[in-house]
């Protein structure tokens, strides 16, 4: 059973269940004070800079909560989109752990960056929960990819206003791909104060890594992520995913893979909505997912092979994952089971 | 490498690691839908009564706080040994998560019955934080196991001043094999309300889960969970591994291998403490750990070759946990070491 | 030195300032065990129905935010309008002390009924924090009042969601006046939960009041009001204040002063309005506040005399608010030196 | 009705009446920017040392809980003795706002040096909350008072091990008396970080004030005070109380008053119990606080006449308090009453 429900939905990648395997062997002491993690760090210090320190946490809502934990006093505000997952799909944990969410508008998933200004107001008024760290998600929730220069804005009007820069990156390596640049132009060089990387949705069986580029905000964090139960125990486990998947660019292969099988089947959907106006594409693609509008009656014969998530109720938007195991005959049988349907309409028998 | 620092120091076990294996096929819907979970959630049922409902978490903290937060509300207290995990060693998490913890005196680990009471004054007055819960570690921080009827008199104690009773067992099937008991005659049978119930020191890759027994806890747990960031998203990786633990015994196989090996190494030293007075037991042997006092300057050249813990710095009282993956051999070894530390201090040479 | 800033610019009303010195006579318990508390809290169920129980705290950021930790759990969402107190003015507080706040939008500070059902979505998973209460200020926050056909309905969209309805009251004998309603009208009558009740903007030295009327909600309120260090300790000066307030009918007259006085200020703006288009009066006038947009450079001149606050520095809309203690003298002082200084615009000499 | 009850059952200070009265005219600005603040906060300066920053809230609980939350960040440790009001009086609230509290063992009130450097340990360890900050009751809960070599000695252990030093001085200015120290002498010359101030046990309608004498720690403290709920509207009728507490040693003639009145009441207790065993003398009398050990028969016909506590039930050890408004009449009324009940006794008759 395959589907293209979330990139979470696949199991774990070859690499990554061999990076288990090989170092599953003797005692190895707890807590990352193992040699596993020790070369693991080493090799994140290579790709993101060496100021930066890596922690490692069990998965993203951690990551990203332990980032604003390390960034906001209780009474901070973070501002993020309006799509964005802290704000909609983390049970209100930044508001338990972090401080308030505000949220910012935003087009095809990105901030509109005009509209960031309005929220920066009453500095110092003790009466408001002072704005202190925006988030970024890149790829945003709606796939879509904030560019180099876009993200040199961004960061231009929070580096103005004193606010530090978050960048949920659970798919990170995904726009490393699509923006062809290495993980350094897309964070630490541009000012990024600290990301949550995701390992989970690109083939680790569990495990995401808090990437502090600001020293500032390394100070204590070890604390925090124990204090919020983030601590792994064997971490040697997380820690030997991460290096196979740094190492050897792997990271760039299962990119690669997943964000094509996106554009395979964008563009056959695009090609589809061209035929026949039953179907739109609503987003640019720009990494592993494609969004697009289909008519409320193919939406279960479809999910009855592939399985995929209804975005929005009210106009049948809907989101297609690819992973890192999407093939292209997987593509090629959801397009066409989909033009059969298409078909099927139009001579009603659906 | 191998030592006695904790059963945490080792790997996983073949047969979770198989666990792995097995159910790294194809896609399964994230978030506890899997076909895994469904499974294994049943297999607890069988374990620990129809009532109950099982939820996974990462890791060991995080089990024991979220068993905390959905026993207590922010004003209220939980009472625990003054050697409980919970109070020495989650870097203030049930303070953070849940309220304010109590410690009660121990002997062995073992909360002293007849001072409970002395903590469970002032009810209703609003100025006095309200014990609601104790918390109880089976086996202790110090490897001892509470007998059933040990159980019986403290859980009496807790009912009648309406306290929930919380296991915090890590380590739980080592307790239940040295008592000889069903996990439940040791929990549901006994009136407990909740467990933490460890996987990771018994030989998972990672993996807990909070064994929720009573009803009236169950209501909103699962929104406690993902607020806290935990819950896993690969569910499938956590529930197969606690499938194989808990089918086929797996889990008595793999604490009587722990617990025997713990007493070979009891044993060992409790010989050479009747030929000498340089070393000396200090808690019974019930369980996976043994607590020794050995003289300081015998304490570097032994971790040399097996680290352990120095739980006493002061008494230089030591602890050395046996787990899965310790050998005879491994237990002989430390001791024929030993047995030539302490004759070459007899001689002088040290 | 008068102005329009704010109702808690001024000072205690000679009626309260008389309770405080009535009851400062001997011995009385802390902690509301004495005789001011009891009878006053008498009067409060005559007012609000014998179901209610009232507690009294400091002031109304901790109404409010006591209010919403007994409603929610940490995992929960309130409601509220985009220009709501909690929202803008409490420094984070409710996602300090109970949990996310999710905004509605207004037209003239009343929420947008329609708009309601957007937000209630998704209802049960764990994912989405999930919405739990609404919060209505009355009168608004833009001095406007909701009238009870419209409590009504918009209460009925809450019951039909099961969220519970708060009442941010800091100024609700206004509402009270200006609607001709009695209190209990206005909340029990209506299905309303809980409401933050306002004393110091209307004339007290200090002390709100939250009162009950949903008894689920009052079980263990006085432990949250307690840890949140609003259990006032010589809590007969505050009772007593709130005695003379409500009884006699008290509250009525304060409101018909504040009340009339906001509309003779804003009938006089009226006029000038209507005579040249300098002024506009931006809101409605159905409490004690008058919004105007008046040129930037009348701001200074004016605000030398009578300090009032620049609400929306962008569009130099003005909050003049009247107290207990406005007199018509005091607004015919203002209106004439705001036409003054509209002649001076006019024949510009400003 | 007077009696022994607590120095909170005594009404408000003439001169902090006369202080509301006289603060009570026009309107002011609210939220601490009136005219009375300002010269309350000069006098505090004064008093304190020119570095030290006052913030008015509005009670003891408040004081002391905005104190821990700006010396600690959440995974921090608060050490206090284990009869102090933040360990047992204030339902969890330390816990809730600040972090973990660690009680230390004490006699007659006072915490044991010599126990201070056994819970410094496992620095570093993220496992183990952190000590960050020791509190002190000056005077204690048990009325003694800490003399000047005493806090010496604590406050060099304290900066030994970097943590910040708190008092908890809700009746400061007893202490003050009764060591003929200045509060300078006090607390700012002997390295305390930061007090909690009290003015509501010394006469006040309400009101006390965290004095920060660290300014590290006043960076945003008036973001944690706000957001804690614990800005004060109408700041005048805190602050022109504490102008005429502190104004003229008004603060020092009140608590030589109190402190004569619990001499007076203990020397008559005194005579009493060398003249019969009946009743004893259980701590040294250092303040406003008198502790006896009496029958427990004699306790309910003492407390229709003069309330007061049990500090503990089993030994019936009672807690006497004098206040600004106890009357050498009141203590010779209770002395003579003690003594007819205590020959009542001896006589049989009770």
């Amino acid at each position: 059973m395959k589907g293209f429900g979330s990139d979470n939905h696949s199991g774990i990648h070859p690499i990554m269940m061999n990076a288990l395997l090989e170092c599953n062997i003797d005692h190895e002491p707890s807590y990352g004070t193992d040699r596993y993690s020790e070369k693991t760090l080493k090799i994140f210090k290579e790709l993101f800079g060496p100021q930066s320190e890596t922690y490692f946490v069990y998965n993203g809502t951690a990551a990203n909560i332990l980032s604003l934990r390390a960034c906001m006093r209780r009474y901070e505000t973070v501002l993020s989109s309006d799509t964005s997952h802290i704000h909609l799909d983390e049970c209100g944990a930044p508001e338990y752990f972090a401080g308030k969410v505000q949220t910012l508008p935003t087009v095809n998933g990105k901030i509109i960056f005009s509209e960031i200004e309005k929220y920066l107001i009453r500095k110092g008024d003790q009466h408001y929960s002072q704005p202190k760290v925006i988030s970024l998600t890149q790829p945003t929730e709606l796939g879509t990819c904030y560019s180099i220069s876009e993200m040199q804005e961004i960061i231009a009007i929070a580096k103005k206003h004193n606010l530090y820069v978050h960048i949920d990156g659970a798919r990170l390596s995904n726009a490393a791909y699509y923006l062809q640049s290495s993980f350094k132009k897309l964070t630490s060089d541009l000012g990024v104060d600290l990301i949550s990387f995701g390992g989970t949705k690109n083939g680790f069986a569990f495990g995401e890594a808090v990437v502090i580029l600001n020293p500032k905000l390394q100070i204590d964090f070890k604390f925090l992520r124990k204090q919020s139960a983030q601590l792994p125990s064997k971490t040697r486990f997380i820690a030997n995913q991460f290096y196979h998947y740094l190492n050897d660019e792997t990271y760039l292969k299962i990119a690669e893979h997943s964000v094509k099988m996106a554009k395979h089947l964008h563009d056959g959907l695009k090609l589809l909505s061209l035929k026949n106006d039953l179907i739109k594409i609503t987003q640019p693609q720009e990494s592993n997912a494609v969004f697009i509008q289909i008519p409320k009656n193919l939406v279960k014969p479809l999910r009855e092979k592939f399985f995929f998530y209804v975005w929005d109720e009210n106009t049948t938007e809907c989101r297609l994952m690819t992973s890192w195991d999407t093939t292209e005959n997987d593509v090629d049988e959801f397009l066409s089971l989909l033009l059969n349907l298409i078909n099927a309409v139009r001579t009603s028998t659906l």
